[in-house]
């Protein structure tokens, strides 16, 4: 299968089966606005959850915060994205449209009309709103264009109400846009985005041990959500090319199919941001080490990940086709863990009450497992197959004339389903709630 | 305790206690905005879950979307909000500062600089931004003033992908924006607020029994989360009170410290909302009845909660003073389902390694039943108990000699504090696991 047909498939599937609609669809949309539907809701929540798991509330040392999006417009002067959070755009000087400088091939000639351009100008990337009745400029705000800067700005505040020790972290989940000029490739480069960041705070002199605590969690991580190691490439990002205040940054790239491209990021930020967020706001944001009494500006380690792009790498490294009984199968090989339906329940006819009723019993024993036990009873048993398959539910489970005794030695058991092989296994209901249980634990 | 200082006390503890803080407060603020601190995060994400468990996770009829905040304006031009969402506003003809007309208890003179008011003006509520490059009005977006809109334009998707049968309703947590010219009462009136929204589509003669049902389990929720149902009060909105496509709409008000306000709301909205999206985008938004063969637009009951209202609504509900031992004790009477930390574990003396090490063993026992059990072993036992109050934990488990054996009958037992009582017994692990367990399912 080619990239290209491959990213189709994707796109088509992931709108035919409820994980992501093209926002505002029936308005005709919106440039770089995607929405989640019902699987893709619960595919997301399952990585989210995952996040805050490992990054959050597995650990003594981290604390979570939720930040307004919008933020006094003083935090990103502070920080360098109002002069500096810019796009290179030309503008055609016969139809007036505009494009970013940096991915024409032809910086000459309009590449839709065929006009004449005109010189590159920077495009400050945040979208500005007005706050309160008046609509001058002393009204501004912005969305943020990061999480980041909700996290220093509560810094003072996380210190001073939970007390924490070095090293510590603030983590947090959220949106953040960015009015990109040219939006693309799916749910890839966004105008509206969700991030997980983390800002690690530590001792200066401490930055490598946890830089490389958090490199190993990151690759921790794409395992749980299951993108495969050998699709993920550290790219050690080269002194010119980095930020000037960070000493180290690596990016976690993911090969999509239109190409290798920035997944996740870790970035080691020095006292940047709090110094910076210091001298602006006049507050007192360094860190009084109670043992040597040593007063000073923590140094910050940054591991950041896109959701959307987290979930298109998920969708990327899943999506399949087999020869199953002579057909093209479609299927998503999902990590259980994130999976949107963790098992199906069928009775094998649904004109059968005695098969219903106690398929109706296996679904809430299963239930008992995980609340996302999907119910079927349309169709053909194949079809019903099928569709899990399409939407990576890892199990289904079938209630056949033998669950009731037909054959007396297999009453009770069921039919238990694995969607990779296509395999059956013949289970006692216990035994097919412990198959469902360790996969997704 | 007077009411406003009631407030002052509740506001006072959340900031203290890494509740909730003032947004960008480092920088003055931001009116309207409030972070979430790493207690808040906790408890709010408690009280979504419970919402998204109980409204959405426990239904085969419920279906989950996650929209974007930034629609195709169209979407509000349909929806009224373009032409109807807006204050009454006044400007002072010397300070030209801007008012609230309805909040004026003197229309004439202004209540900043005692000058005299023009006519009041409707001003829209809504924040206005650019998408692209072009800031002129062909670009001009919202951000949401409410989640509803995203999922009457996710309807065709959702029903296309997922082929629900009616009666079926989709669900969405998210975040919505309203220019409030005066923000005020804590979390309760703000300009970035989080909404957890249920758009039920019904056949138009089912709509009083779908109405009752969500009614009931409004206030199952308000139980869920530890909201008293005699603070809780049913307000029926009269005929000319309402919007004009609703047939009934109740009003769940609350004993905010402020007054009595609106908590959540619940409307019959008939088929308002899906009729002026399907004239305005042309888009197919009928329901086919496929026993029937019957087309036709389904019928809105929305159950509409904003979660910060609720958090607040908690907090209130939950701040207790009392005397214990001489002095007075602030708590929170927290739902042990809601609450941010579920068990403190702490050992008697923190320089006995044998006490420590035992109270590690008995926290990694504790955190199978949930991972929010917290450590401390910090200060004298009754400061660490009065800690953990103040925060609503409702258990608080100590590790002494007894668990080691001083008195051999007493090995291997523990102390379990209650929260509200102070009162404490004496139990195996395993006994204080299963009140644990048991108190938060």
């Amino acid at each position: 299968m080619k990239d290209s047909e491959l990213m189709e498939k994707i796109v088509s599937l992931a709108k035919r089966r409820g994980f992501v609609f093209p926002g505002s669809e029936i308005y005709g949309g919106l440039a770089g606005t995607f929405d989640y539907g019902p699987m893709g809701v619960r595919l997301k929540e399952n990585v989210e959850r995952l996040w805050l798991q490992m990054f959050r509330d597995s650990r003594d040392d981290m604390y979570g915060v939720d930040a307004a999006i919008l933020m006094n417009p003083k935090i990103w002067e502070a920080s360098g994205h109002v002069s500096g959070f810019s796009d290179p755009l030309v503008e055609c000087e016969k139809c007036k449209k505009r494009f970013r400088a940096d991915h024409l091939d032809d910086k000459e000639k309009c590449p839709e009309c065929g006009g004449s351009l005109g010189d590159a100008r920077q495009f400050n990337m945040m979208f500005k709103t007005h706050a309160g009745a008046m609509e001058d400029d002393s009204a501004t705000v912005y969305l943020r264009p990061e999480t980041a800067g909700g996290i220093f700005a509560n810094f003072k505040s996380v210190v001073d109400s939970m007390h924490p020790k070095l090293p510590f972290g603030i983590a947090q989940i959220g949106k953040a846009f960015r009015n990109e000029i040219a939006p693309r490739d799916f749910i890839f480069r966004l105008r509206e985005l969700s991030q997980m960041e983390v800002e690690y705070f530590v001792q200066p002199s401490e930055w490598e041990q946890a830089f490389e605590e958090w490199r190993k969690m990151m690759h921790l991580f794409a395992e749980a959500v299951g993108i495969p190691q050998d699709k993920v490439h550290e790219l050690e990002v080269p002194e010119g090319d980095r930020a000037h205040y960070s000493k180290r940054t690596i990016d976690f790239e993911f090969d999509y199919p239109f190409g290798r491209k920035e997944l996740w990021g870790l970035a080691y930020r020095t006292d940047f941001d709090l110094s910076a967020h210091a001298n602006a706001s006049g507050a007192e944001l360094s860190y009084l080490d109670e043992e040597t009494k040593e007063k000073f500006i923590p140094h910050v380690i940054e591991p950041s990940l896109g959701v959307d792009r987290t979930v298109l790498a998920i969708l990327a490294s899943a999506y399949r086709e087999d020869d199953m009984g002579g057909e093209t199968r479609t299927y998503l090989a999902l990590a259980p863990k994130v999976a949107p339906v963790k098992a199906m329940v069928s009775p094998l006819l649904k004109n059968k009450p005695e098969l219903v009723e106690k398929a109706r019993d296996v679904r809430a024993e299963l239930q008992k497992v995980h609340p996302a036990i999907a119910w079927d009873d349309n169709g053909n048993i194949g079809k019903r197959y099928r569709r899990q398959d399409e939407i990576g539910t890892p199990f289904c489970v079938t209630i056949d004339f033998d669950t009731l005794g037909e054959h007396p030695e297999l009453e009770g058991t069921v039919t238990l389903r694995h969607r990779d092989s296509g395999e059956q296994e013949r289970l006692t209901v216990a035994e097919a709630a412990d198959r469902i249980r360790s996969a997704i634990e």
